[in-house]
């Protein structure tokens, strides 16, 4: 075989197309065979840009390029948003390449690669191993969607004691609910009805806030941490006094426009309104430790890795109708 | 003498009244005679009001209470924004009684004391000794100026081999310039014309950068720590490229309205917006030692602490006509 399918963007949306297998594998670069892969919110930004689809990759180590050092053939790996930075700037040198201004991310002409596909080449630099015991389904959400929201409780030093609140219980909420809650959390769910106030329990959550139709949100301790995990932003005259003096909120959908706030609130109560983007790679692999000992799960929908599999889930997606996450997997 | 005179808002502007003076002083009461007084944006706020103006005291101790232990007759003594706060919450009880929610601020009914005024009662614990070898005027505007810039720049862990933006030369703005300078920050002034960029390079600037007429800024480093300490916000579109990735902002002045602000760069390149309120009573006495040891001072206009000299003070302020920092000083 020297060639491998692949889902890409295009100006009708999902194109089945394939890409050439490299015969020799360069530097630390690793073939891997594709068995899972999430499908999430950011991916409907890219259906119609060239750009193969998919970033949250589960698969198989196939081969290793002559300078990769830790991972062998036979390897469970994912990937995730981020497949290179430059190594040299400040925030690559201080474990935040993340924000590396040289960053290659999922969505750019940067990135070549994807994980609606047949095969991916990605370097091993940017490839996390998969904990014994941990399915490819369950870990593909966990390569965008767990890293995102154990990233923010892990990077700005929530300590235990402090009260996390999760506004929207999808595909990044119910994550970040079991996270926060084995982390020691108190945990708020915001929710805009009822309706979901037993899973957030059922995930870990301690207290389940319903906001529609409400003037005056109630909580039994003020929020210290809040992700924003709705791709909607919230009413923040709501929201705002709940907030602890001190407090952070992090609005973690991915949106154009602006972000508009009570200015008051913000200086007098000492809030941090602080942006956070997936998770630098050593977060990675934390988060992944993390939810093996913990066994924490994202709760999936599976749809074959085929054209009709991609383009059923997209719909789904697109119409609201998944619950929670879906997962793209191999025969 | 049983009463002392006081300058107050009121429905038509400052009046002059006066205050009984207390007998015997109760608890850590400290009576202090008020030799200097700033005049800050913020009064402006309370012209109106039914409150005592001034919240950058300095004077001399006059009396103690009972319960006073560290301070006696004849010290010199300052105090700024908060008065008191509950002692007995988490922001009090780790040092940030700033944030305190039931602390008593300036300009509220909770503060029955300022510092226009012959003399003030102030609990002793929200006093601070002015250091050996400042002058009470120079003292003044350090009460609440001086500590709001430099809390900004401690309370953050703000490196010394971070760039520090000012974007504003006024009354917190020089004072900003000196304190980030003299921790060794690169130090990028933010200003509409190059009127004062001779200033801001004799306060310690290493870069000045006009805004006006711009529709992109070029700055030799990108900024880390961001204090926007001009009364509108700034032209966000022009600032956020300029900011490092993981960088913060700090919005220092008290507007009403909302902030608004591009979301998404806010996101991708992990940007902080951090309200950030005057400063806990251990960074303000850490910031008068700093200053004393740096010899940083504010750059004042003195006026006297009388009816006519209040009024022609904050008339000047009010037309921007002051020259960085006012102070009232008594006879």
């Amino acid at each position: 075989m020297t060639s491998f399918i692949v889902y890409k963007g295009s100006k009708n949306g999902v194109t089945k197309s394939s890409v050439t297998k490299p015969e020799h594998l360069t530097g630390d670069k690793v073939l891997m065979r594709i068995t899972a892969s999430g499908l999430c919110g950011t991916d409907l930004h890219s259906l119609h840009d060239d750009v193969i689809l998919g970033h949250e990759g589960v698969g198989v180590v196939e081969a290793v390029g002559p300078d990769s050092k830790h991972l062998r053939k036979g390897d469970r790996v994912g990937f995730g948003y981020q497949h290179d930075s430059c190594g040299n700037c400040r925030n690559c040198l201080t474990g935040n390449e993340t924000y590396c201004v040289d960053r290659a991310v999922y969505g750019t002409k940067k990135v070549d690669q994807g994980s609606f596909a047949a095969y991916a080449v990605v370097r091993e630099a940017f490839l996390h191993k998969i904990p014994e015991g941990m399915s490819d389904v369950d870990a593909a959400p966990l390569q965008c969607a767990g890293a995102t929201v154990f990233a923010v409780l892990q990077a700005h030093n929530t300590r235990p004691t402090e009260t996390v609140g999760v506004i929207g219980l999808g595909g990044l909420g119910h994550l970040a609910i079991q996270f926060a809650a084995k982390m020691g959390n108190r945990v708020v769910v915001l929710s805009g009805s009822d309706r979901k106030k037993q899973q957030a329990f059922d995930l870990g959550a301690h207290e389940f806030v319903s906001i529609k139709g409400k003037d005056k949100l109630e909580v039994s301790t003020p929020i210290d941490r809040l992700l924003v995990t709705t791709s909607a932003q919230p009413n923040w005259e709501l929201i705002l006094p709940i907030m602890a003096p001190g407090s952070s909120i992090y609005p973690l959908s991915v949106d154009s426009g602006n972000l508009e706030i009570p200015y008051l609130p913000i200086v007098l109560n000492g809030l941090a309104v602080q942006g956070s983007l997936v998770a630098s790679r050593i977060l990675h692999r934390e988060m992944l430790a993390f939810a093996a000992l913990h066994g924490i799960k994202p709760i999936t929908e599976t749809f074959p890795l085929t054209e009709e599999g991609v383009k059923t889930a997209i719909e789904k997606l697109e119409h609201g109708d998944i619950h929670l996450r879906a997962v793209l997997t191999a025969a």
